[in-house]
């Protein structure tokens, strides 16, 4: 595979790059979590969101544990060549690893953040009481 | 104006978290940028989205110059906290400093960058060919 599109991106000093999941079907933005170079390109190659986890330090293939794959449907990269836009299927219906469907849940009203979606699985059942994503 | 609310951030060690900014009417991504303290609470003062320019090192009042000004109707943070996403209204449908509706017009296809989206407006006429935001 010809690399020079991963060449393209501005990467951040620690090699890494922002990444947008945006809901296909409902237009609503999922979740944001870092790429590096690797995790991109496996993004591409097998079509479905792999992030690099900051705290872990390591590849994150989202859903190896809940099962709630995110399937590529389209990559998009900014102006500025250093934020990723993915269009994804949610497998499962559930992004966050709250058990809420995305993890942007938290409003602000007035001066307070209000949470105003609901939990659909508790991540107990999702995770078996391990965490992660 | 109580600041509780900007304590709740997992702000970077440089100060700052991405704020993605999404378009109310259409759904569509717009851009993410980034905000330190002041300019997340100015922007939730003033109703409209404030930046922290990182190259300029200085607010970025999108759309001081452009005219583009986008009119913030929600604010959201993410579960970790770390992450904002706004829903705004993009004044003059321009959020792109190269005068396209978006940031996002580069899409993968294939091994390719491929630009998708056509330019509204040339950007000498946006900003008088001083560039920025």
């Amino acid at each position: 595979m010809n690399d020079d599109w991963l060449d393209r991106i501005k990467w951040t000093a620690d090699g890494l790059v922002p990444a947008i999941a945006q809901e296909a079907g409902t237009g609503q933005v999922l979740m944001m979590a870092w790429m590096n170079r690797e995790s991109l390109r496996l993004t591409v190659q097998e079509g479905r969101a792999i992030y690099w986890s900051r705290s872990r330090k390591k590849l994150w293939r989202k859903g190896e544990e809940s099962g709630h794959v995110q399937r590529v449907q389209d990559v998009r990269l900014d102006c500025d060549n250093d934020v990723i836009l993915l269009s994804v299927e949610q497998i499962g219906g559930i992004a966050c690893h709250t058990g809420r469907h995305r993890c942007f849940y938290q409003q602000l009203q007035g001066t307070s953040w209000v949470d105003v979606e609901p939990v659909l699985k508790d991540p107990a059942g999702i995770y078996g009481g391990k965490g992660g994503g």
